[in-house]
């Protein structure tokens, strides 16, 4: 294991995830601790910690590419805390997870949006509720 | 917003997911209403409005979109309460499923079945039970 | 192998994929010839041959799963060729494809489109062009 | 109804999958039997009864087919089960998820893992904790 | 038709994706006008339209979901020098596709990063090249 | 970059992909080097280069997972040609294909079929031809 790699990850991911990346790495400890060194050191210690996007940018393309997808409604979850953790607003998150529609349908977004608003629920955020159509 | 556009899609939504439609545009009124609004101008005010196939088709078609592409499951019980909203019969619409086999394998095909049977249980429509087979 | 249900299968391949279908089995025919016989016996004796849906309604499922779950373009231009053998109208055939927009978004829609017009002016059938928006 | 496929594959399915593949069966009963029938026929009469692979290898490939499309958590469930009846350890059957992460990334791995982890924990089996990590 | 919306849609279109965009509406005429039409309209006359991001957070959110779902290399192309028109650097989108590693897996990034090194290659753009590593 | 992990994978690349591996580090030196790196340490590196499972059954799942998602053939090329290289017979890997048509539906398995076809005309080695089926 490469201790400078976990730690720049660990770092990274407290910073971003906080505990709902804690938690994930634990749940893995006793059936896959290496999968949960891989979590903390490939995707936090290497793709993470790379210049040339600020964490905003990271954070709308993660949750687009997770919603892309369907079915990662758990990694959702985490990565929508995050999105608020690295400062995007609630407004900006459902405007980037609407901005999907075109490239998605619908079912895929109205997921991903109903995920949202559970999320800020619990975080006790208000929702962007008031359109921001032109 | 289009108003032509708008109460010609709420009809539609109306005559076809009728309640269950009503509720997912309901459940973003606070987080996104922009998105239901889209739901309801684009999807049934420009899509479903449209001619050159009946209704019983476009939710044959609906269908197998959505159980191709998975973890769709909310929209999959909305649009199979609209298919016999719009006169499908429950054995149509599990051989419309089942036809779906070859193309996408058993485990979306039975995920699919297994949400029509619940939705057959809650409207208390008796499924198609004994075989149409050859 | 089960004779009957072979050649169940091969007639109703021939009916509805004709040339396109045969030349799919020869294909496997020296790499893998037990799938080519799977697909004759389990897709066209088995499915294909049950009674309960039309083939128009069961070529526009098949082009909507085929569509939706992308990177089939081969097996799209088998298929919108046997819906036309089984007489949709490139009309309807379009209208089929237009329909999944709301639920796989614009990209997989338009590869579809675009096979279905190589396909159309192959077999020098005219597409719809004018538009039957209401 | 092919006799002889029906017996062979329910022989088949019972060796690999046991009770959970026999409560599949049974659910589709009164809404869809012949897919029940179709399973057992083609899934575990034609595939699973061909040679050419052992069993451990046809259970790692079909975790792999599971996972990565996402959104099969109870099929996977039965699966996981099935791959642990014909022999496979835990700790292998850990490993085939954790081979996927390069090919499908962290997400639906993380959901196949966590399946797993459930699995294991109602059979009563340990899981692999100490990582095999050279 | 609303004129309104086409028209705005129109200039976002040829604002964003210009050439390749109108190439992808001229391709339809023939077969699908309606279907250009929407992208007209829906696409870029409602979403693109929107204010709450800008469009570089945009075209990184599209990119991201195109490449996520796959088979989807001719709409990448066009948002790829879409992402070069609003004034992404090359580096920035290529950084872009990268972080989506941990979520898609390699191959779908691989495929993205390719269609962009050709995109860049016919724009005379000069790649990254020289890394962005910490 | 980690030397010992780089290296450990550039010798597992070339023991298991051979030339077709390294093409693919070499297409990635202009546009995107740190990808190529990345494949390198993490996928070779770290993940092949684990114990608990043989390269055959690696390959096995490798290669279902690919054919799984789709749009994969330029991946899956790779790795046909690198299931030959571990010593996979071209039966074992046409069987491997064939077993997944039940998840994943003939398309996806017609275009991996075709695709074992051509690499195994290409490295002339000859495909399994007489069926294998019991």
């Amino acid at each position: 294991m490469d201790k400078q790699r976990y730690e720049r990850g660990w770092e990274k991911l407290m910073e971003i995830d906080g505990e709902g990346g804690q938690r994930v790495i634990e749940s893995l400890k006793e059936i896959a601790p290496d999968l949960g060194s891989y979590v903390v050191e490939f995707a936090f210690g290497d793709i993470y910690s790379r210049g040339g996007l600020d964490l905003k940018s990271r954070q709308l393309i993660t949750i687009a590419s997770l919603l892309t997808q369907g079915g990662c409604e758990p990694q959702l979850t985490v990565h929508l805390n995050a999105a608020l953790n690295v400062g995007l607003t609630p407004a900006e998150i459902v405007e980037g997870i609407m901005h999907c529609v075109p490239y998605t349908g619908f079912p895929r977004v109205l997921n991903a949006v109903l995920t949202a608003k559970a999320v800020f629920q619990e975080r006790g955020v208000t929702g962007p509720g008031a359109a921001s159509r032109e």
